[in-house]
């Protein structure tokens, strides 16, 4: 299997700690030793950083780790090769675009026979399940969206269905974003935490790494971090439901979180 | 302005010796200060390493500059914003996936009214001229060639009749690769340098540094750089012509030069 760490904060944060904790666990205190990759939103634009190598070992995910990129909503994976070989163009995050914006993709978990969805605008690079579903969930938007919805909830609702929808076929932990909303959506695994003053301190679970988020932040600072299992000890991380989807925005759930009896529009 | 790079090869090369001398020209020997990126192609797939910020300062840039990523096709700019404010989503190289790969292109010059020529599939996430470019070229190629055409050079006489449609509207120096082949067209200013054995050495223009290529290859390489200048002294660069368009292949400028009176198919 894989893991998922994902970021939404209401002003640009950089991620070093939360992908410290997540990055030993590609190889070292994790057998997720497939591939490693993360994406920044800067504004509408993303850029991803990928290796199909061992997280833990690489000189360049040391680099990502230590060199500051602030960004208000991220999403990294650390792979674990179940379906597709292991090389570039299988790692997650996957990228394109859809209304002039960079939505970016990862999944945990395996998706038997979604290969036989037919597929329109968008086309896998790699043979992964993953990017399958991916290219299906989005072509699936832009027909029934060929512009942003007026009012986001559509979209979410929209989301929500295309969701559940993949998960009739196995295991569908997802990490997703417009550039704006992180959208988390749970089967087996998934939790996250929001940070906000007063801030304290945080120690990783996985290696002997803490720091005091009074030192980093301001007052007004909002970050959620959603990951597959708390990265952290001495804090309580909310565990999601399976079917469970929450929407992240600057920082904040929205305020519907979407279960098996999702709210009508 | 600014400045491109690429690089076609018959075998994974690394690109650190020529983006040494690229990336100085952002801030030091050149006034490339707007940003810089590169992209390295595995496959299908390619990732990409942007930053909106001069490359010659950038620890980033000096991270990419020393990790010696293997690859057959680079494409790599430094910017000077000529079009477009300081920003991720202005930083070329652009990518986006037709038929199941990534397509990836930079350019240099400047392209009055191309934004008046309508989008269809592909809607840019910055604002830069550069960009709408290159949504309405693959825009062209997915409508005329919904699949790979078989002959390959159907697929370059197409984009020769885009480029030159393209340079109607200015300056239109441009690097392109569909994953296989690397399209360099030139407008003003672009030259292209072909490595393979007897290797010898060469220093770059822009900083004291040199490489003894017999020592990083084995006879069989084949490497071409394309520049918009000569990177190195003591070497002789082919300068290319307006209008004309050359398209490498594992190293080496397809037999067919492409140039204002095109071969018919």
């Amino acid at each position: 299997m894989c893991e998922l760490l994902g970021m939404s904060a209401n002003t640009p944060t950089d991620i070093c700690f939360s992908f410290t904790g997540l990055s030993v666990r590609g190889g070292k205190t994790g057998p997720h030793t497939d591939g490693w990759g993360i994406a920044f939103y800067d504004g509408r634009a993303c850029r991803a950083f990928h290796e199909a190598a061992p997280s833990a070992e690489s000189a360049f995910a040391a680099f990502v780790r230590d060199y500051p990129i602030k960004s208000c909503v991220v999403v990294s994976h650390v792979r674990q090769a179940t379906h597709g070989r292991v090389c570039l163009a299988n790692t997650h995050p996957f990228v394109r675009e859809l209304w002039g914006r960079h939505w970016c993709f990862a999944h945990n978990g395996k998706l038997p026979g979604v290969k036989d969805r037919p597929l329109g605008f968008y086309q896998p690079v790699g043979t992964t399940d993953s990017e399958h579903a991916f290219c299906w969930l989005l072509d699936a938007i832009r027909t029934r969206f060929p512009k942003p919805p007026r009012r986001p909830a559509s979209l979410h609702r929209f989301v929500y269905g295309l969701a559940e929808e993949l998960r009739g076929h196995g295991t569908f932990n997802m990490l997703l974003s417009d550039a704006t909303h992180l959208f988390a959506y749970c089967t087996t695994k998934l939790c996250w935490i929001t940070r906000r003053a007063p801030f304290g301190v945080a120690r990783l679970l996985d290696t002997e790494v803490s720091v005091d988020f009074k030192q980093e932040t301001t007052p007004n600072d909002i970050v959620t971090i959603v990951a597959t299992q708390p990265l952290t000890r001495q804090e309580v991380w909310h565990r999601m439901a399976p079917g469970e989807m929450v929407v992240f925005r600057e920082g904040l759930p929205a305020p519907v979180t979407w279960a098996a009896s999702a709210p009508a529009d």
